[in-house]
């Protein structure tokens, strides 16, 4: 039964749905650690489906199947559902209906839907269970088809993991479980279950290989004050690794007996971030203890980066800088020749970094789109219909990678030849907007849904927006996407604290005509002395590539802001140029020219 | 027993509860309305404890006494309670027990709380409960002290009402029932039971008399599809007024009858929003109906003002605008000549507000804080004890007026001598800030959260800050505070929409020196055509009254903000020059006088 055809698939589910005494099944994108790129052994929605979209849900019923997924996806979706029975529902369009509205147009009053409570969060299947509730459905969350029907399932990652010295962290394992028990204790916990790779991984300062562009390993972890354990596969993890966590004062226990230890506690009051832990495992946990609902206290600690964490990562950028001038010098003399694609452009990009010392991959794939391209947020190039670069317009650029002192994620948008007043106009409205969160200050307990307003202001002024948060959080050689910070329009009530890492990433997007984003990460610090109104913070900008001068208008810049972005450009050329050959340095002390 | 002595009614009180089984009783400020300013009727904390500043709580055990206020009545509550045997508990330090916690070291475990389900939101009693319950303490809030032990108490207001013209409002009752019911049936709700007396008065254009400063009237409102009910004590309205109100299809009943109004409703979706209906009232909805959480609609649609009243705000700033050029040109020409007080400067600003045309009262206590006490954030000056004004420094002046035709409220902080360069510099900082709230563009959907750093964003660079909010709603001639919108750090989530009336009163305050605050009142309005982003919104800026340029270092503005002011200056002249006497265009000339 391999390379079961897409209708065996949903025939096989459909079989296994009638013998359940299901009337329907949901297929989401996740996995059991809620992770933002699975393994392929969760990529269930995938295999049912055909569709290879990152984001995305399947409901089968018996007699009809639909996957739901959003814009960016419309037109892939279309294609590869061709032949599969599979109707495509437009997320987000005022005619689509819902999951909830939809079941409820074909099933009868109290059908039962089946769900794997192992793939949704506690918290994703409370906001289900109530919806279906609602709509007169009920739930068996208990449903586990795929480990039957798919039989080619690729196994959970074996691949081994590798341990970050102390010198490179700043804290051992031991350190940072005090830390832990020490927050867990002002919330009143005894313990914390961590579920997320990325926790698991700062927690135990390991790293792995186990999915694509995230340095992370499929493990889960417990800590209390009498004992921490670190669940992980046996063929991961080495003696030497098990003998080191041991003098950490951590215990290893197989991947597979996390839901036996959680079942055996009782008594016990447990952090269990419903966000962060599959309600399989939450509700496990549940029955005999009680839950302590909060942010993960070890997220809270891994978000404040050490002043370690912190010079690595400034390391990175120097290597980061060095490999993006060569990218950009190259690009210039290339585009004019032609054959230059939005393909190519990311291969240079991991070919240039990949010179730098240790050099891991890509913190995620390169975000290269020409013109109209440009303004597609999640654009991906794909070999075969990537654009050629014309000396024409704009280019938006936006790449990152992980490197063993840091993860990197920056955009520039160039000028590839000659560009519009409007173009100028709009990229120096984004360079504004981006000059401004850079220079902000503000006092300790600001939330970053107060400070996103600082990119986007000079672009409401004339009518412009970015429907894309202005900043995520970002891990140290971890995800590139990390929380709890961040600094969108949306509330969110973590305040920033010295040590975070974000993104400064505004842009504008002209729909079929061009795209610009102008991004940097930036660090928490603290601002001088505490004044009478108490200590202020602003930000530390971490990446080192110039912003393209030639879209730049600069009469509309203010005599700071002019003075903020050529301090910067001081800072890119003081701190690469050492490290550059004599052309290069020549290269960048053009790019670096100050304005006036 | 008339006049007891504080004693008496503490022991009255101790009675009560020991024939109730009471261990203790809690008795806060508010009433059955949840209002800002309650009627004596519903004064019992201050009967209590002689206390009479307008925030506190009062917690009697048959042992002792305390009273929680906050650092504005430090000193007041200290005085007021002496020989009261009350003991001050200082709200906000460090060392000060929350109430739950002292109750909990001063009573054995299941001891029982009383208090008055009536003068709290079901949204406090529940946080109130949850305290209480973790301490191992019972409440019971079913206890009204007051009727018996209070032998003088002074009945519920039953001033009469009076009609606003249906032209002067913009919409008939008939037509806001009808606006209310059809966002009901949005929320999925029937009906929607108002308690906010800000909102009756809304509903069914009335005004009263029965509290300060809000021309607001004692009443509960009903409104479903079926009927609406006004419950208003039957000498408050006169029959006219009642057949007003059957044309408009709402039914008269006494006030008393509400309880057992909504006793009898069962097996329907009820709104009650829990923050501003009681909780004794709430449970009598809750028992057989079910009930809709949302924000009131009626607050919703009294919030954004329509044209009418809009235009009515625009005729009150003009008159309020002649009354304050009188005054600060009055202030001008006095202060030199000595004997002007804190106090005077109220009193005048009275009676320059009483010769306008439809004047009805002030909008609140006026805040004239002269130096040092213009620091003091909701300082109140005493006839005895206010400032005298001498020729040098700062005057922060924050008043209001009631118009029938609108509400006002408006701060200037003057020069009344010498400044040093660090009060300009701050007085500049602080317009800055005003500024580029005024000038704000922001996309429909836009949350006042979002916003409120522009105006604080220039006193942050330079290490200072304000304590309170940016901007507080404000009533069609009703109070001076209104919900739900606001502008202000604190996550609200509200959006700003079209016709939404708000303060705009960035400040900041130099304990024991200084304070500053500008204050205008700003209306949400569309700004062109929608672009490609959707529409976008701006600010009007309604008030009317010249910002002192004494006080300003023009250096610190860029030009875009001296645009800004030299424009609005040139509005207040335009608007106002036609209403003044020679002498004082020729003084608001000067003061309107464009900076370069």
């Amino acid at each position: 039964m391999k390379n079961m055809s897409i209708q065996q698939r949903l025939t096989a589910l459909r079989e296994y749905m009638q013998k359940a005494d299901l009337q329907a099944f949901i297929i989401p994108s996740s996995d059991v650690h809620q992770s933002e790129y699975p393994a392929e052994h969760w990529q269930s929605r995938q295999w049912i489906s055909g569709f290879t979209g990152s984001a995305g849900t399947v409901v089968v019923i018996l007699s009809d199947a639909v996957l739901w997924t959003d814009s960016r996806y419309f037109l892939q979706a279309e294609n590869e559902l061709q032949d599969s029975t599979i109707r495509l529902f437009k997320s987000g369009l005022p005619d689509t209906p819902g999951i909830a509205q939809w079941l409820t147009s074909c099933l009868p009053q109290g059908a039962v839907v089946g769900v794997d409570g192992n793939v949704y969060s506690a918290r994703e299947m409370q906001n289900l269970q109530a919806e279906l509730q609602v709509a007169g459905l009920q739930v068996n969350a208990a449903c586990e088809p795929f480990g039957e029907i798919w039989t080619d399932r690729p196994p959970i990652p074996e691949n081994p993991v590798f341990v970050l010295p102390d010198a490179s962290v700043g804290l051992s394992v031991a350190e940072k479980i005090e830390a832990v028990n020490e927050r867990l204790s002002h919330l009143g916990a005894d313990a914390l279950l961590v579920a997320s790779l990325d926790t698991v991984a700062w927690l135990f300062n390991m790293r792995g290989n186990d999915v694509a562009y995230n340095p992370v390993f499929v493990a889960f972890a417990y800590v209390s004050k009498s004992e921490s354990v670190l669940f992980i596969h046996p063929k991961k993890i080495n003696s030497d690794q098990i003998r080191h966590l041991q003098t950490e004062g951590v215990t290893v226990a197989h991947y597979d007996k996390v839901y036996e230890f959680v079942s055996r506690l009782s008594g016990q009051r447990i952090c269990v971030p419903s966000d962060k832990v599959s309600y399989t495992l939450y509700q496990a946990v549940a029955v005999k203890n009680t839950i302590v609902q909060a942010i993960s206290p070890a997220d809270m600690l891994k978000a404040a980066k050490n002043e370690t964490e912190l010079n690595g990562i400034r390391s990175a950028m120097r290597k980061d800088g060095v490999a993006l001038v060569r990218f950009f010098r190259w690009l210039e003399q290339a585009v004019p020749q032609g054959n230059v694609t939005e393909h190519t452009v990311a291969e240079k990009l991991v070919e240039y970094r990949s010179e730098q010392l240790q050099f891991v991959g890509e913190s995620f794939g390169t975000i290269a789109g020409y013109m109209a391209n440009g303004a597609i947020v999640h654009y991906h190039a794909h070999p075969h219909t990537a654009a050629t670069i014309c000396p024409d317009g704009l280019l938006l650029v936006d790449s990152g990678a992980q490197y063993i002192d840091g993860t990197t994620d920056v955009t520039r948008t160039v000028a590839v030849g000659a560009v519009s007043d409007e173009m100028k106009q709009d990229y120096t409205l984004v360079l504004k907007g981006h000059i401004a969160l850079a220079r902000a200050s503000f006092p300790v307990g600001t939330r970053g849904a107060q400070l996103d307003v600082l990119a986007r202001q000079y672009l409401w002024q004339n009518g412009a927006n970015y429907l894309h948060g202005t900043g995520h959080g970002i891990g140290h050689f971890l995800n590139v996407h990390e929380g709890p910070q961040s600094i969108r329009a949306e509330e969110n009530p973590v305040a920033l604290q010295v040590g975070m890492m974000l993104s400064n990433e505004p842009g504008v997007y002209r729909a079929g005509r061009y795209g610009i984003r102008l991004e940097n990460l930036i660090a928490v610090a603290t601002k001088g002395e505490p004044t009478e109104f108490g200590q202020f913070l602003h930000f530390e900008t971490l990446t080192l590539c110039p912003f393209d001068l030639a879209p730049l208008n600069s009469f509309l810049l203010t005599e700071e802001e002019k003075d903020w972005l050529n301090a910067y450009h001081e800072m890119v050329y003081r701190e690469l140029s050492p490290l550059l050959l004599p052309d290069e340095v020549e290269w960048l002390k053009l790019k670096t020219t100050p304005i006036k």
